[in-house]
């Protein structure tokens, strides 16, 4: 390993192990058989808030919460976000654990590839993004972003130049995705893409969709960092959509087992999985 | 003690500790200079809900919050919760630990006074009601209820008959209390009446007033259950009004310090200050 990284976090050893349960099985490079395995994992303010307002980005969880998540990225080999997410906050989408490529590590070793859900390709990256700088400097990998269209060429030769990709899948005509992407052809196009695993951070659309008890069995994990704040009315929301009863009575739309909460400096970690 | 009570619920003594930091002191009864302290407590959802609809009640927490409630309850000489509360609710505001005045011990030993604030009458109980019920079986205290108008005589007889009373305040005519009862007038009146702390249970429209900056002195500690589930979208939420910086910047509404995070069966339980 190189000399010690300047930009470099650290996530202590004896911090690891209660997380260990909740992070993919480690597979075989060859082995085809297994689903990619999905991680949900987001910080919200007590009021489940993930920012302020939408379109912009509010630091919420502590120093402590932040070199965690990037532990979480280096022990997955892509994280994903919604376009809102690209577009508000423009962000590294790499993993900065300190040891991986580029921050004192060989080559791209324990960087996860970004993947961007942009169906109508809404965002308009330039060699400037972050992630494109991130990977253009060796310290990240280049997106794939996973569309619904034909994507213009310019933006494909940048995208590819750095190693980076378009993946064009169909809008469904059916069932609960009804003119979206279904996320079960989203994870199948990583897996066909060689990735095993996933770890998707938000935003608020993508999660509230996700926690729909039609997709629970899509997703591996859920960890949630709480942050002891409240952000107030009409920010960005986790909360999924409503669930009815056959007779008409409102019920819980999500609820987690084998439930582990970690207090985390100011903050509190929730492992669990969806029912 | 007498023999142990069927109904009685039990909180373990070594669960205590962690609450103690955050109870009130114990005063001297005949102390005249301290303030009422208050405690600001209750269980939401992931999603910071408390109930799935307005006007209905949720059952959020574990048996172990619940006898940790019922604790508190114990260690306050009341607890308050708005109208609303106690018409989707029908409360009992009792105390069920084993060893309180009802529940195996002597009297009312040990049984906080019920507080409803209902300005305009709205509650329209009964010897029916719960609250005023357990009062009759000498299970708890008959409330006081705190109002802006002149209640009618016969609502009056049945609750000081079982030894609850109408306190009558004047609503404020500025100030953020504009056209409501003010915090500090409502805790005054407590103090008036040999209250030295009161544990503040709800609901919704209650708390979101007490979060705001505001009030934030008035509040000696916050004690929030947080269950392993997302209610969902419009149940009856907790998410204090927005605030903005001068510059008209979205800033955090509030925030806890001297955070403390508890696991506690499934649920977690945060204990704090505002800041
Ligand atoms: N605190 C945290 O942990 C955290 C993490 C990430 C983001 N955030 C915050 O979250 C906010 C952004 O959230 P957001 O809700 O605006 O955006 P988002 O969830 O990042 O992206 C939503 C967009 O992704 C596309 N999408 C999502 N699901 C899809 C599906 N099944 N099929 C096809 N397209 C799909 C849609 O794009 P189209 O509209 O083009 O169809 C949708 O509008 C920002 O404020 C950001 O700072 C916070
Ligand atoms: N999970 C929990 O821990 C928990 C605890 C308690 C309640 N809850 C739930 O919360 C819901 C009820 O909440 P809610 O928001 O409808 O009602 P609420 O907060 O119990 O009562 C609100 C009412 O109290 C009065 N009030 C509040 N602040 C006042 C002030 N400063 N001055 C004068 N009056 C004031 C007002 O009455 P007027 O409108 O008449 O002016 C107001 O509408 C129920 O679904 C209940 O199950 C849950």
């Amino acid at each position: 390993m190189a000399e010690r990284q300047r930009d470099a976090l650290q996530f202590p050893e004896f911090e690891r192990d209660f997380l260990e349960p909740h992070l993919p099985p480690k597979y075989r490079a060859d082995d085809e058989t297994r689903r990619t395995f999905t991680t949900l994992t987001f910080a919200t303010s007590l009021d489940s808030s993930l920012a302020l307002l939408p379109g912009t980005q509010t630091l919420l969880s502590g120093p402590q919460s932040k070199a965690m998540t990037h532990y979480l990225r280096s022990r997955h080999q892509a994280i994903l976000v919604g376009v809102g997410t690209a577009i508000a906050d423009d962000p590294s989408l790499n993993c900065r654990i300190e040891g991986v490529g580029g921050y004192g590590g060989e080559g791209l070793e324990g960087q996860p590839r970004p993947v961007v859900l942009d169906p109508t390709l809404r965002w308009d990256f330039s060699s400037d993004s972050k992630v494109l700088a991130l990977a253009a400097y060796g310290k990240g990998r280049a997106p794939y972003i996973i569309c619904a269209k034909h994507p213009p060429d310019q933006k494909r030769v940048l995208l590819e130049h750095l190693g980076g990709k378009f993946i064009t899948l169909n809008i469904s005509d059916t069932g609960p995705s009804k003119g979206k992407l279904d996320w079960a052809d989203i994870l199948q196009a990583l897996r066909d893409h060689g990735i095993q695993s996933v770890m998707i951070e938000g935003g608020g659309t993508v999660i509230n969709d996700l926690l729909q008890p039609h997709y629970a069995a899509l997703i591996g994990s859920v960890i949630v960092t709480i942050a002891p704040t409240w952000l107030g009315q009409s920010g960005v929301i986790v909360s999924p959509p409503r669930r009815w009863s056959a007779d008409g009575t409102p019920i819980p739309a999500a609820r987690l087992k084998d439930v582990k909460w970690h207090p985390f400096g100011e903050d509190v970690v929730l492992c669990g999985k969806l029912q």
